[in-house]
């Protein structure tokens, strides 16, 4: 279905980036000819998800009056962030009322789309061209928008760390992905899995088992209490993964003294480059200066102890392998497809799943 | 409190062990002056526990039943074992009806004593003394009882493993206690250990990192179907330890021929030779014949594959360690420990939590 109408394409068309994830929703407005957003805003709920996958409902009630009015402004004149949802002013559902198209393209990154975003994909597009105009929609798993932020459109690999890890790579003719699986079946190197090492080596200097860390001992005393009380508090608790996470920065802070936290960060990097090897792109990318390899998310603020394990280790599985830091994060990464989509230019490989585009 | 009724001590006084785990409550009835049961009884339900911690009237409710049973077996010259819970026939809650001393002690090993024992430590003397007569008790952790079965009241060491693993050692002074900490934490070495390490093999071969074992990932989609769908049907059970560990004899039986599987169980026997060095009693053993380490649980029944590399590793970290198994199960220590506090011969370390001892 080939779209003639010329507003969808013109540079001062608008675009919207969405990043859906644990700490809320993010949203970024921008023009379909220009780089960066005119303005971005932060609904700090989470969108929930059910039996069903992931709330369209709820994420359209928070996404909507906000876009709208980021459009308002963005009209106005003005630029500046909106920084909550907005109000249900008598402009808010406007946009589409004279049957303009205000929005050429939108892309929603989310956590959990790959297996729960059924109902994103079923409600959205109706939804978001009678509210907004949208006509291109591009429904993305947080990898993929982490990915387009990270790289852009050419092909590489991003590693996404945080509390979990996940790393995704494309030649742009399919996309490969390692790891990604939990904090019981991997997520290898991510915050949770140094946290719950750090823990381990703790308990283990408690009852005196080879291996053990006193200095991480200590940090452990120092964050939840005595060491035998610590199984009574984090068993119960239903977000296990991060609060084994949260330990991960105290293994960071002993890395420079402690070799056995040091130890652990290396092993860490080993497998996120691990993890990278098993995504880069095999042919072409050695034309192009090497394959790019894009560490991203807050796993990596911790740096050098970190950062450089997974560069040499690297080096040795992939030796064209180019590490970046620093790049583009998820939202950067919606508006780049939002842009790529209004524009015909989307070169990331379609997926059912992890990236799938429909005309609204 | 000095007791002097005979009837607490003579050979023939009875003596009952129970062992409260998650498969259910196991009672045993013996005679303090002879070794072995009498005859044993299976309640299957296991006790509930609550924020309380253990329920003594759900523990109350299936024992004493069972007890009173197994007692008038014994009484009518009977030694046959019974396999239920018994009626409330009309001799159900007799023994103790002419007042007379039937249960010279009583023992309960249970699973999360340490920290969920209180309502038992509050209710129980009282309870069991009006219904059955007993006269002293012991409440012991399940890794006590493991010990008094396996090892008896002897210096030396017990790794009981299962889903968890804890290893528990003592010079008959005090007790030292390593790993135990669950599946987060520690329990390294446990069947839960060694079932998430094979599935994490299963899941590097299914995305192509380095690590992965293609027969462990054939055995994965064989008990679990599709590799990508394992996630979703791991993280939302609430036995996500006891899943795991399912996984542990699928890597058992691949280890002859795979080297990672075989990898596996070879870095389990290592854990489990660092939890046991960790408590072995340091003095006085050599004189003894070294000191007795015992493996018990049903981990164990993986045989050489992971007790070879227990005592490879255990002679290089304790050259005077012997490594036992087939010894005897909990409830067998229950019954033994029962037997040693009616005949004032309980040489095992009293301790605030893992045994305390009451007379009732």
């Amino acid at each position: 279905m080939t779209d003639t109408r010329p507003s969808a394409t013109t540079p001062d068309a608008y675009v919207l980036g969405v990043d859906s994830g644990g700490s809320g929703l993010r949203v970024a407005l921008g023009r379909a000819g220009s780089d960066g957003p005119l303005s971005t805003a932060v609904c700090a709920e989470p969108v929930r998800t059910g039996t069903g996958g992931i709330d369209a409902a709820h994420l359209l009630e928070q996404l909507l009056p906000v876009a709208a009015e980021l459009l308002e402004r963005a009209a106005a004149g003005g630029g500046r962030p909106a920084n909550g949802p907005a109000g249900e002013g008598p402009t808010a559902s406007g946009p589409t009322r004279d049957g303009s198209v205000r929005v050429a393209a939108l892309a929603v990154g989310a956590a959990g789309m790959a297996t729960l975003g059924g109902r994103l994909r079923a409600e959205l597009p109706g939804a978001l061209s009678a509210a907004l105009g949208v006509r291109r929609l591009a429904l993305a798993a947080d990898a993929v928008t982490a990915y387009a932020g990270a790289v852009g459109q050419r092909p590489g690999a991003v590693v996404a760390g945080g509390t979990g890890m996940i790393a995704l790579g494309t030649d742009l003719v399919e996309w490969r992905r390692a790891d990604g699986w939990g904090h019981l079946l991997g997520d290898n190197g991510s915050g949770a899995w140094i946290g719950r090492a750090g823990l381990e080596a703790a308990m283990r200097a408690h009852d005196r088992r080879r291996g053990g860390s006193p200095a991480l001992l200590d940090r452990l005393r120092a964050v939840f209490g005595p060491a035998e009380e610590l199984p009574g508090l984090l068993y119960p608790r239903s977000d296990r993964p991060a609060v084994l996470a949260s330990f991960a920065p105290e293994v960071a802070a002993c890395a420079g003294a402690d070799a056995i936290a040091a130890e652990i960060l290396r092993r860490a990097g080993v497998h996120i480059a691990e993890a990278a090897a098993a995504v880069c792109p095999k042919d072409g990318a050695e034309a192009d200066g090497g394959c790019e390899v894009a560490l991203t998310g807050g796993l990596f603020r911790m740096g050098e102890p970190l950062i450089g394990p997974v560069r040499e280790e690297l080096a040795r599985l992939v030796p064209q392998a180019r590490v970046t830091t620093g790049t583009g994060d998820p939202l950067t990464g919606a508006l780049r497809i939002a842009r790529a989509l209004a524009t015909d230019d989307l070169r990331l490989p379609h997926h059912p799943t992890m990236l799938s585009v429909q005309n609204t």
